[in-house]
């Protein structure tokens, strides 16, 4: 029987994990670079801030606003303005249960069945799952070299069922910031063709680029063509909170505001409390933890000339990830199992960010090194420079 | 242009907000019955809990399992087999992010475009948006007096595309408690056909029975039949929190497992770990709540003759809901947010809970009147009978 599920495939994280069942580590401790994620809590004073909040607002309990607290919603919209320049009001923003559901509200509100998304490849899997879900058919558009799209072959991917295109910047899995005269072009292209344009930045907070990383908030009109995703989970540590939020036009957040409803009735309200928290309070400590991805990101560019020499190739890197190419004759989706057993690290195969008819994601692998320290990487590319699979 | 959201309407409780708008409750404050929820914070033991598990726990902020945390599917486990008597494991349960999302996971993992779902009406009107968004059709199953609906009127809808039947017991919006044969014969009814039967038990713990409300999970093979569903908010005040659970088949889990990941990723930790809290800490708690409940729902039974006078009828009482049919002439859906005015009580129209072609929802309206006590109740019903719209 076909099913929304059965159309789709097992979520390649949870897979992931199970590759390590019953492998022993005592002698050698698992690299885990397989999700992007930090493995520590918030700084103290944020636990401090969410503890109180919990003991003196009767209100962090119970039902809350469909599209987020109201002071939350007015922060994103005062710090966007600031940050990318434009115009954003409160009633531009939405607050959601993850950025993930931020795509899925996006999605259910512009598109029915049978209608069509473009998606750069390599593309984040929860995008290519929710459009299968969804009976939308996710279209790829392949970047090659650089993991760069181009806005001319997306021109030539547009049927009268496409509704919008999807760019991810920073991007999961590809690593790499999209230029400011990309998202633009895009932005136009989308514009001129009817289509809505979502850009995710989950990673935005990593971005290596002092400035606003695109000009989009700047075009007048710009809430008729940009849907906008954001995730408190990286910058603030709050994987385990659930929070992030879309910015859009408001009658998009209106259709967005049923789906949202129907499945979460609300984003959970002692996790919007410590993201505006921490909007508030860390800006600095969150330039510290920005600074310290960065230098993880040299190291890993630094690092690589030795495993260049073996055949490896660093394809992109930024922000969490680094993907790379591997020498090996068999596909990364038995490659990676594999590591886990003559490595002891865990990675992603390209397979999983990859249409099955792309063979380039046989040669590939994600490294989500935000949780590896100089010394970790090093470590993590001794182990791959001696891997013979 | 139709999108999956273009195929729904607003959300209700939202919608219903918005009359409140503009309007001066100084003179005489708003009795709010519209939302079925608690209006406190959960007891102080479990803030305390809580606000320790922000503290010590790590993981507590960290991603989790897609299902939802081992310990919370055990004990959820321990408890059904207990309370329900049969075998329920861990791995029959999964945790999601509140109840609404264990409904539409379920229903994403039974049917595809154009399936069909019987619901009986009055229905609970996220389930309703839900099939409207995903494609399904939602089929009225017409209760009549008494509001218990009937297996034969059932079998009857039954078609080649039907995938589901949704109980909802203790009833939203009816209020009325579904007799364990009533839930048996529904249940042999959908094993005979092929059928799922989804049982959402949001209000299980405000049931006035002292022993199980049904029997289906003594059933052998119930895996391969039943889907049961569950909310923590209501139990253990912790709606902002959004935690609900689903029981079922692995196999179902499996396939809802995808929906999750995609969504949510996991649900939030920390309400997880204070279900968790509630279920091993506050049995003698919520039999308190319990109680409470049982007694307000004694008083409205107690209360409403002198209404009754007036050509009210009380058409189902149970749990958190008294669904009632009111005697003026002009529909619910006017009536609602006139009441707001001339009564100073805000009630949700039984339009909201009935397919647009039943004209039995314009003479009806829910009063969730939880979060009223007997003296409210008092003054609750002396506003209504004073009422001439």
């Amino acid at each position: 029987m076909t099913t929304r599920t059965t159309a789709t495939f097992p979520p390649p994280v949870m897979e992931a994990r199970r590759w390590l069942d019953g492998v022993d580590f005592s002698a050698r401790p698992l690299i885990n670079v397989s999700q992007a994620a930090p493995v520590a809590p918030p700084p103290d004073p944020m636990l401090d801030a969410m503890a109180e909040i919990i003991r003196t607002d009767p209100a962090a309990h119970l039902y809350g606003p469909v599209l987020g607290l109201p002071d939350l919603r007015a922060q994103v919209a005062d710090e966007w303005a600031r940050a990318y320049g434009g115009t954003v009001s409160p009633d531009h923003v939405a607050i959601t249960s993850g950025c993930n559901q931020a795509f899925c509200a996006a999605l259910q509100a512009l598109t029915g069945e049978g209608d069509e998304v473009i998606l750069p490849t390599p593309w984040y899997f929860n995008h290519k799952m929710w459009c299968d879900m969804t009976g939308v058919t996710a279209v790829p558009l392949q970047t090659g070299a650089g993991l760069i799209p181009d806005p001319e072959t997306a021109r030539a991917l547009i049927t009268p069922r496409s509704r919008a295109i999807v760019l991810v910047t920073p991007n999961n899995p590809g690593g790499v910031e999209y230029p400011p005269e990309t998202v633009r072009a895009f932005f136009d292209l989308a514009r001129e063709t009817g289509l809505k344009l979502i850009v995710d930045e989950t990673y935005r907070d990593f971005h290596s680029r002092p400035g606003a990383p695109h000009d989009l908030f700047t075009t007048p009109g710009w809430v008729d063509t940009l849907i906008q995703l954001y995730s408190f989970s990286k910058a603030y540590r709050l994987t385990g909170h659930r929070v992030g939020a879309m910015t859009a036009a408001p009658a998009i957040l209106a259709e967005a505001e049923k789906f949202l409803d129907t499945v979460t009735i609300c984003p959970n309200q002692l996790g919007q409390h410590a993201a505006l928290w921490g909007m508030r309070h860390l800006g600095q400590w969150l330039a510290g933890e920005r600074a310290e991805i960065l230098d993880r990101r040299a190291a890993i560019e630094e690092g690589f000339p030795p495993l260049a020499d073996k055949g490896w190739r660093l394809l992109g890197v930024g922000a969490y990830f680094a993907y790379v190419e591997h020498p090996f004759d068999i596909p990364s989706n038995e490659l990676a199992p594999e590591l886990v057993h003559s490595a002891g690290v865990l990675t992603l195969p390209g397979t999983m960010f990859m249409p099955d008819t792309d063979p380039a994601g046989r040669r590939q692998l994600r490294i989500a090194f935000a949780n590896v320290d100089r010394a970790g990487i090093s470590t993590l590319f001794d182990r791959l420079g001696g891997a013979s699979p």
